[in-house]
């Protein structure tokens, strides 16, 4: 260090620098004082190696402490704006970043982000409360007061420790109820350890990828099919086979299995979503035989089963045989509301034994609050209850949209997928569009979805109308489908 | 079907079939008939191809209605045991899977369930009111009574459409208090639209991987550092390099650039983890300014910063230069509770622009009631309030747990970190294994971690302690401290 340096430094001349701090002002004037000089160093007002004034003469210039300069000084050594050594403080070397516009664009997201933005989502920012869009339950007959009563004393009772993450898995309280529902309703065989709570069924299905397979691994779907299941793959990087479905469900013969053998079969056996075929038993029991031989697993997603408006509920693939390589997941969203995010996988024992300190990495546990007044709302009769309010609401509305459709709806149709749910699915002529009957009714306050649009490779008879009855009142299916056909009808024309 | 075929069928025959039906019991009669023919048939007793009674001679022998018999003969048909024609009903086909045992294992998890599983995640299931365990904050001083009234008036306020998903990038009253927040104590500039809520920081991190790399890509880290995001790179399938650091924070060279440039870097710049590191302003600039021109992402971990404990809190690089390539990570975990699973991450404005669609199928919304009652935590006053109480808290914590190891600890040592957060890190010489004083201290109810356990290449500095003073009461300090003081004596002995 020079000590033939002159006593009045660079930046002593420099005006900004003597310009009186505000003393009136809430910011201290330490803090005033670093951050003239901050700015100053970066703008380059203040170069690279000019010495600052010592802290006695500044604070005389600026009548205030020398404390106060001391303070700024130190704070600025301490982010390394300024060196400190025994001469004084030295403004530091910094590189200053070139404009933004002068330097190569920062690259583009990942493949995964390139694929997930191509995925169709439809109108995905839409108002819950558009009519017929598929999947919304009945949030106005949710019984709010009770959840608040539940949630709170949940809040109210949990132990501080319940304010740490808590079990990676769920809260036991929960995972409990859960194997204790399901078994009654389900016929799902499970102890409450193989219950693996989730954030929704989307991270169930996001850990079935990730737990299960490697990137390339081939994935069968049933196609036309769930969405998020098909997001989920193509996270995981994984080669998606769509497969169709006949009155019997997904089928896949031998020579499927020797030529394309997945490693993951997502399904929806007891209410083929959207189409609503059942998956016969004999199908069943050869899907997990042939999944067995070949080392696959079968991820059922048992969406919406319990609201089954006809006949007997049909029981679950998990339970049909001992020790099936089944992951049965399911989710809160339809019966309870999507916001609560609150999902669950029912892991095969051996698998779970494995796969323990894996899933332990993958998940946080959290929102115990929520967990424990789930569990209380189930324990409590109070879900029971709601769960048959629910199943005669959604059965009036779907029958209401039946007879509505048959009253108005003039153009050649069938309906499937009537047998339990909140949605029905609707095939039309190929002649009319879906795509363009789907848009039109937007713009009338409707959002049923193309069915089209659930296809990875969608066959003629794709076309047609995935129309939800969930959250639209009684009274405005008539009306509602009165529009929509004439809007079919113009589709045609 | 031959029409040759005997009047008597086989299965009625059967004496199981003709036992009377329990009609005292719960169960409807359709359904326990029901199940002992779906039984009989999966157990084979009644063969595939056997031919059912007439529903009228069943009910006749079994003393019920014709259409008890009929509706689980229905039921039988539509699952697929069954199969009707104009003869009657046959009992389907069905591949009975052979016993467990006789078959392959289904494969292992994937790739990275593996290497996630040899995480050594260290004493994960502790109970978080053991002493001295890093990153718990005081959880029995939290709010508890305000946070009810707030998550209470959210869920009574919010309307029947907060029941739904809500915007997947959270809810826009969260999202600008959050802005508001940073931008006045964190100098970070952003628009709300630019925050994206997450399930705490693990989420944001997740997403900045599947974001912004692929596969095999290389990510920087610093070592020693945070496990979290070493587990959501591995989960990414990246090449992880680890960085060391000096006393201005984390080190690359131009060397470095050039031979292994990263697609990512994740640094804690504000307060290093664990070491407590603070990155000189110089290098903030310098790692700016080469991620640009080799187009990397910087992930700033901004993960304690409310908690500055000495000298002015220091701005996060986001701010430092405008439109840095810096994804700004934060978490509400420690400042409100790990349990609540809130944190969030400030977009690039131009990246956001360009990944907008893949992040709308990377996430899915929800926990709307929480978020809102987040950000009525922080407008009405109550969340800095609460700061400022934790502050003084663990500002009195710090000083009572440095003055203990003064005290007993007689061993040499270096304390590191004390600028702000919830820890210290405490170097000791090689010859006093960390892991076996941690080990040990675990029989002691405390939970300090072994420093060479977040380091991916430990050095011999890198053998230490990371004690946790959050959530240890002040008056436990000391005794614990001289306890542990006589484990690490021992463990070099």
């Amino acid at each position: 260090m020079p000590s033939s340096r002159p006593a009045s430094t660079p930046s002593a001349r420099q005006g900004f620098l003597e310009a009186p701090l505000d003393k009136a002002h809430a910011e201290p004037l330490q803090r005033q004082l670093y951050r003239r000089l901050k700015e100053a160093i970066l703008e380059g007002k203040l170069a690279a190696g000019s010495r600052l004034p010592g802290s006695r003469a500044l604070a005389q210039t600026l009548s205030v402490s020398r404390n106060t300069v001391a303070i700024a000084y130190e704070h600025l050594v301490s982010e390394g704006y300024v060196r400190a050594d025994r001469q004084g403080s030295t403004v530091a070397a910094l590189v200053r970043p070139a404009p933004r516009e002068a330097q190569p664009e920062a690259g583009p997201p990942s493949r995964v982000a390139l694929r997930l933005s191509r995925i169709r989502s439809g109108p995905a920012r839409l108002d819950p409360s558009t009519a017929l869009r598929p999947g919304v339950p009945a949030l106005s007959h949710f019984p709010l007061a009770v959840w608040r009563r539940m949630l709170d004393h949940a809040v109210r009772e949990a132990s501080p420790a319940a304010l740490h993450y808590g079990d990676p898995f769920g809260q036991p309280e929960l995972r409990a109820a859960i194997a204790r529902h399901l078994a009654i309703t389900r016929g799902v065989h499970c102890e409450p350890a193989q219950v693996i709570v989730t954030e929704g069924a989307q991270e169930a299905l996001t850990l079935c990828v990730r737990l299960l397979t490697n990137p390339g691994d081939t994935a069968w779907v049933e196609d036309p099919g769930y969405r998020g299941a098909k997001a989920a793959m193509h996270a995981g990087d994984l080669r998606i086979v769509p497969r169709r479905m006949d009155g019997e469900g997904m089928h896949a013969g031998a020579a499927d299995w020797r030529s394309r053998a997945p490693r993951l079969i997502y399904t929806t056996p007891s209410h083929q979503y959207p189409t609503g075929v059942v998956m016969s038993v004999a199908r069943r029991l050869a899907l997990i035989s042939a999944a067995r031989e070949h080392g696959a697993w079968i991820v059922e997603d048992d969406y919406d089963s319990e609201f089954r408006h006809y006949g007997e509920p049909i029981g679950a693939m998990q339970g049909l045989v001992a020790d099936a390589p089944v992951l049965y997941v399911g989710t809160f969203s339809k019966t309870m509301f999507p916001s609560l995010r609150l999902g669950f996988v029912v892991m095969p024992a051996r698998l779970l034994a494995s796969a323990q300190d894996a899933l332990r990495e993958m998940l946080r546990g959290g929102h115990s609050h929520e967990q424990l007044a789930m569990a209380g709302f189930i324990e409590s009769g109070q879900f029971a209850r709601h769960l048959g309010r629910m199943r005669r609401l959604y059965r009036e509305r779907q029958h209401a949209l039946r007879e509505a459709l048959t009253r108005h709806l003039r153009v050649p149709h069938i309906i499937e997928g009537g047998q339990g749910g909140l949605h029905l699915a609707l095939r039309l002529p190929r002649d009319f569009a879906d795509t363009r009957i789907a848009e039109a009714a937007r713009r009338y306050g409707m959002a049923p979805m193309p069915l089209s649009s659930f296809a990875m490779a969608p066959a003629p008879e794709d076309n047609g109308l995935v129309l939800g009855y969930g959250n639209t009142a009684m009274e405005l299916l008539d009306p509602l489908v009165k529009r929509l056909s004439q809007l079919v009808l113009s589709a045609g024309a």
